[in-house]
């Protein structure tokens, strides 16, 4: 299935807000907890595309931003080896109005076949409905020491082409070279940057998307290195320079 | 799916008589461990709903107050890491002429992954047939060290939000200013206060009410406070007074 | 559903014969061991009802004595946390001739929420099919010291109300008062002492029965206390007197 | 249903040629590794039955002699408590021509209620479908310190009878009188005995059969004591000779 | 069914290219990387097959050489006792235009009925759907110290016979004498030796390959022993002289 929804100038920058569910309302603040300003601030910041898990989805979209429901889900409370199975049908996903679904496969994982075999019926059942199937992938458990070593992250893109997703969200390994052979080994499934935890700086973050772009990558899954930003707007606007028009760091700073 | 017929001036009392199976009758007496007679409270008390099992809302349910039907459970004999199933089925909730089925998520326990998804299934199945749903959220499990805590208590209320409850029932967190953070967090899921066990004195019980509506709740299941109570229907005028008529302690007191 | 079919005078005398899976043969004598011996009991006997597994009514169930099939069940070689599974289909049940289903939930087990979950479904497909739903709950597990202390006894009780069974199955305290307070835990369901290990003697076994009745229970489920008595058939009168015709033990004695 | 099919004068002999996948072939030999001289043996050694896994039986089968699928298994590569899961459909079994279906239950095993729940299963669609069910009934697990004693293999036996099988499939005690009891337990399930590992000389083999039938058995269900003889169709004709025929040992072996 | 459609002069060499999700991407390099190298590779070198995961089928197979589609898999990042399930249907491997499902088994493993189980109704399916079913059996788990040792290559070839396979893929034992007998035990089922990870030198592989061939095997499931040779293309002549024209390895070597 096409990820064309999601698109402009073959580029897309998904603005992620499952982050209530994974981390907690810790990572929220007076004005990004409430999604009506993060609704606004898709449309206004000219993302590609939205992530929600179905909850807030139901309650606020409003349809302007095109939409990834999150499929899967849980809370970072619980300890031991990660699993998160699936809480929304596609069925629904397809009703609310979204034109993917996501959903996160913990590989090296104690229940990493339990999320492989999910995601397996859920991608088959997304293109039978014409939605795109983004597969979040995370190395994760007692086997993987350091989730952003290269052969990691090039396993994690890898294992997104493999399993039939349309898009595979990754984190960045630090530096172009070791990317853009993640970007390789995920061939025609496009390759979307994990944003991560607000960035020391605005620039340090812009130099890593551009890091991604350079490799390949189709662009970016941002949430708190956006909404957490004392400037979203700003930062939207960045990012669409950096990413959409293609510019360098320093014209998207100045944007 | 609405929660219009729980509320009354947009507000709501639920009274909750589930104990049986979560706690067993060392929680009631010869006059309530009968549930007719809280059948009999529920409405000569006017509160805007009910919360049983299936067995007594076959038995004993008489459509005088909206019903939230309990559709899963456990008893409190098990040790290790919470989980409760699914025991009815949202059909049958809505045969037996419940309004809203309810269901129980311990986010935090080895087993959350499993209740995620059965409340994620409940919720499009209750969605459908028109019933609102329900979360109960209690943190728990090895990683849970206070399940009042400010940012559990939060974490709680948004993972409601998250996944699709209408509304979701939480502790309250003690203060005012930290549980209104967790209302806030739950958007526009309705937050309902537990009750919790009898408290050391009736005003209390009432401050924590007030506190929790000042802070943004909905209103509050509660059980043991009002059917413990010496004398029930005073208690039932009391938090009506409180809740719907939106009055102070002292004037719910003298109610 | 209605527990009719297997009262008599509102009471219940239920021929149990599920030792055989239960316990396994050692249970049973030469005469005992066969099936029809027990089938021509039940009838000679005036049972009320009878309790089969599934593949001991197909082959010997001739429909003179109201049958209840156990549709759980397991042997006693397996150690650990007890867990018994559906072996029988309530539609199966139905077309052997069944007229209530029998499960066993064992509370307290750390597998106890899968039992919950399946009687649950077992409880709504057999009122579909006009049977009663009898649940023999049995507290068991790490956390059970005592399965006969009073306040254990009523948790079983209550259980068996909560989660929609007709009629419950659980052991007798060995006092009036405490056994009292249980059968007013199960409300509106009707309560079956169970008969347990051979008594000493027989009018020991028929005080206890004698004090479950005047405590408010319906009946009784017995087995060994019936067919591994010298005289069966005397056994069954005694208990016919004292439970249908609601004697004294000493007249039953005498019966 | 009917063991009918399996049936001469009453009584049953069945090949059976599951071993490849129970022990792997290193009980077989250059000429009992082919299906195809199994095949050729049970209709020249007038074999009432044969025992196959549905590989074997899709490739090999011919329809001459009457087929038991066995539509589970497991390899003994395994370590644990033993647990083997249905390969084989009912559905799929009767399409190659089978007239019954074999599964083994390993009671006392931590995984005994999976398998208790998937013979129920697999029994009521076998008699949906007119075919036999039949139960190899295997004591096992860490509580089993003897399966062939006395006890024990009555219990596998009366289990066989409260589960529903047709016929069930046990090791034999050692002595007539134990075994007698075993085959009472068992109703009107019929008694298999299990053939076992290749005895130290044929008459012990069929002494052992002897004692078998003359505590009841039906017949026995053999393999390597067959087909790892050096004369495999003298030692058919031996058990003809005594399980159908009635003959006395002497006179089998003569035969 | 059939394995008709991967052979020429009954012989098979598929060309397997699943190891981006088995082994990640260190087994390849720029060039082999890209799945459409493999899907011009497996054409100009004249494979009789090729083996693929369903999301590089979905997006880079074009028909020209027939299709296995993998339909489990798991990556070699998580711990313990090995599973694979099920990442494709039946139904859409079909879709895709597969002539075969291929499916691993690991033998011995902890999770050893739940994959038996789930092969036994995936190969049920694809023969309903007129594909074959290939079972890629190996031995794995605790219980396992060497798994090329003859008895235990046997018995993966045996498995695959018993379970219903049209074809199985086994190491190679190292022998001719001992791989002839594994072949034996799979009586009609096709064998087919694992290339395994890249031979010492060319000549060593082919050498295998030979060895295999004269102990009767179908032919080969081949990787890196083709895509990471410096000549793919020569080392494919190589094999289709050795293993379709049945020639020598010195033979094959100068093709």
């Amino acid at each position: 299935m096409s990820m064309q929804p999601f698109l402009v100038e073959n580029r897309g920058i998904l603005l992620a807000y499952d982050q209530g569910l994974e981390h907690g309302p810790t990572d929220l603040n007076e004005r990004n907890v409430d999604p009506a300003f993060i609704m606004r601030l898709a449309a206004d910041g000219k993302f590609t595309g939205l992530v929600f898990q179905k909850g807030i989805a139901e309650k606020y979209y409003d349809g302007k931003v095109p939409l990834v429901l999150k499929v899967n889900g849980k809370t970072n409370l619980v300890k031991g080896e990660p699993v998160a199975r699936q809480i929304c049908s596609v069925q629904h996903a397809a009703e609310i109005g979204a034109k993917a679904v996501g959903y996160t496969i913990y590989i090296g994982s104690a229940h990493e076949s339990l999320m492989l075999e999910e995601f397996g019926r859920i991608q088959e059942e997304a293109h039978r409905l014409k939605m795109a199937a983004i597969a979040w992938i995370y190395p994760r458990g007692e086997a993987i020491k350091n989730d952003t070593a290269p052969e990691i992250v090039a396993y994690a893109a890898r294992t997104g082409l493999e399993v039939g997703a349309d898009a595979v969200k990754i984190k960045y390994t630090g530096e172009v070279e070791s990317f853009r052979w993640a970007v390789k080994s995920a061939g025609k499934t496009r390759v979307f940057m994990s944003g991560g935890p607000k960035a020391p700086s605005e620039a340090d973050f812009l130099k890593q998307v551009r890091g991604a772009l350079d490799a390949g990558a189709t662009g970016l899954a941002v949430g708190r290195n956006v909404w957490q930003s004392a400037d979203p707007i700003k930062m939207a606007r960045a990012l669409r320079t950096l990413v959409v028009e293609n510019r360098s760091v320093e014209e998207a700073v100045r944007a």
